[in-house]
């Protein structure tokens, strides 16, 4: 199968992840669980790095883990106990949890959108966290609290990366977004922090998200288009290109290639010098990392389709109901015997369903399954949604 | 405007809301706020009471609260000491927080869907709630259960009401879906009760969601395909048609003539003697009694578009953003100048839009919006996500 690696495979048709067999793990865990590997989190921190060595960004990188991707808090704390990146936040909640699971200000990027004067009071507090402004008020705002003599911008640059139909998922392009700063404001942006004697040392944009091999040709595309901005900025340090690095969800998906990727990036900035590069994973960390356990709760058919049930629903992991991106449900036990099957969860709403059509061993013996690649958007989205919204987390390390 | 009524309007340009003018309030409440007008929510009570009995269900109905729409506990409890409805459940927690708020277990309704054998065990210590099996499996396990003599089925009428193009919020036709016992395994499920001798004394079924009085044909079709059912169950008592009236989003919608609904359930079902009729109204209680209550964060261009930013994103009302259905943001202050503007939330994902392309005053003055019908599925589906989950409820008395 397309989704089997070193550390997530059947071994004597069990399913074992992260060392582990799932089976063992289902006897003693409550369920719903997601279940996480710490050392896929860190393998994937390295390969990332790897590719970042190896085409010209060596000691001249710094990876922020998107922690609204997932922030539970032992992943956190182990991200942070690695020194392999820092954190990208985008709330002053964000900023206490960060802290309180180790991080320093120095390891925090703050790239919000929309602030209070609220939110703008309580970041106030951290000085020395890593500002993105993306938008006029902010930059202002900023001056005005006088925190610091540097500060970033994140553009937009008008140039989204289109994976899927999935308009959703698109951070730019197509009609003007709220994110960011655009070329008709940019002079206005800088004026304003000139103004305020703010030096802009670092530039950030994000132009879509879950983009693998087959998208690199846009993302150097929109690098590109981030040139008009960075000539304008003499006291340029840091070039963050936000996140979106995507892990494939099914079988016709090409894997995103670390080297073409890290390339791409060299490509277009490779003659700026004495810039170094930001990046912000936060799917690409974490979604392969995590499994969610359920229990099954019935089997029967309703008109001539058989239906199983599973004892959580959408709302503790909303991603696949609502962008028509399911995770792929796997057996503990794999068998040769095999039924076409719906999904379907404890939610009392029509889009509660995990996965239609799909090809799965009849449930005769077993009493639990997995979804993979839920290691993302999942508990960080999750709500009480009829009350359905208990579940527990559990890191492997 | 189309959406102004008598608790819901501007007097001297102000907005009023529940005998209260909503800047005063503002000045008052932290935000983001829902406020729910206790008022509003008695009289959408009332008003279908005042429909079913000049119709033919005087003393001949029950109506159960769709708890899943607003389960703030300040609503439910002031529901029950109405003394106008139930309240309808699908979980085991909804139960223990309708017993919370002061229902008790002849009080509640429940139909629940992928039940686990916890939520069984759960259900138990509450032998004389109202229980509605979906499933096969479901009438199996209250039979081994045993903890009466009665039960309700659910059907599927394998027809289900389609309002707009939105087929996520459809819960029967088109293909089998995972609610209720469709006709092909009736006799099986009659057979099920039987040999654990349960009488099912209780239909129940559930078609869609937000009809209004265009949708009424489609209404009385699956009425009439209940027929079928019905007529095969000599001990039947009750027949509950589920929720899904809707309320107006749009000035182009139509109200729910309810003289007109009551009279569609009395043709159908009027020859039938000795039935009782349940209905599960959830945002027809409670959506437009509820404002959400938003501070203006900014107001700046984005290329050549206007663009207002508040201080709650769609994770505290995720219907909006997932099912292309937005509240309407109403100024507190009306004033005759207005821009073209997009109003967005303070979460960092392209689909965070509360309103697009919308006529909107100037805001220089003004620091807070209004977004109306913002009653149902709002709180209760709410999330903490990117860390931005805080909001706060108020029940207006």
């Amino acid at each position: 199968m397309w989704w089997q690696r070193e550390d997530l495979n059947y071994q004597n048709h069990r399913l074992c992840f992260s060392g582990r067999n799932v089976e063992a793990l289902a006897s003693q865990l409550p369920t719903p669980s997601f279940i996480y590997s710490g050392k896929r989190i860190v393998n994937n921190l390295e390969r990332l790095k790897g590719a970042l060595n190896r085409h010209g960004f060596k000691n001249q990188h710094t990876i922020y883990y998107a922690m609204k991707a997932n922030r539970f808090m032992p992943i956190l704390t182990l991200l942070k106990t690695s020194g392999l990146c820092g954190v990208d936040v985008c709330s002053p909640s964000e900023v206490d949890m960060a802290r309180a699971c180790g991080f320093e200000c120095e390891d925090i990027s703050y790239t919000g959108v929309s602030l209070s004067k609220t939110d703008f009071d309580r970041l106030s507090k951290h000085p020395n966290i890593v500002i993105n402004c993306d938008s006029l008020y902010s930059i202002e705002q900023w001056g005005r609290l006088k925190l610091g003599t540097e500060i970033g911008i994140r553009i937009n640059p008008d140039i989204g990366i289109s994976r899927t139909h999935n308009n959703k998922l698109k951070y730019s392009g197509n009609m003007p977004s709220k994110f960011g700063i655009y070329r008709e404001q940019f002079h206005q942006a800088l004026a304003l922090a000139s103004s305020h004697q703010l030096k802009v040392v670092r530039i950030h944009f994000h132009a879509g998200c879950g983009y693998l091999t087959a998208e690199l040709r846009q993302l150097e595309e929109i690098l590109t288009a981030s040139l008009w901005f960075i000539k304008q900025l003499p006291d340029l340090q840091w070039i963050n290109i936000g996140g979106g690095l995507g892990v494939p969800h099914s079988e016709s998906d090409q894997l995103l290639d670390l080297d073409a990727w890290a390339q791409t990036i060299q490509q277009v900035y490779g003659e700026l010098s004495n810039i170094k590069l930001a990046i912000e994973p936060g799917e690409y960390i974490v979604k392969d990392a995590g499994l969610l356990l359920l229990e099954i709760t019935f089997c029967e058919h309703k008109q001539d389709t058989l239906f199983m049930g599973v004892n959580a629903g959408f709302n503790i992991a909303p991603e696949p109901a609502f962008y028509d991106m399911p995770f792929l449900p796997v057996p503990l036990h794999e068998t040769s015997i095999k039924q076409r099957i719906n999904i379907v969860g404890n939610i009392n709403e029509a889009l509660d369903v995990w996965y239609q059509n799909i090809d799965f061993p009849a449930i005769d013996d077993q009493q639990h399954i997995a979804l993979i690649n839920a290691g993302a958007y999942s508990s960080s989205m999750a709500s009480n949604h009829c009350m359905r919204g208990s579940f527990s987390e559990y890191l492997l390390l």
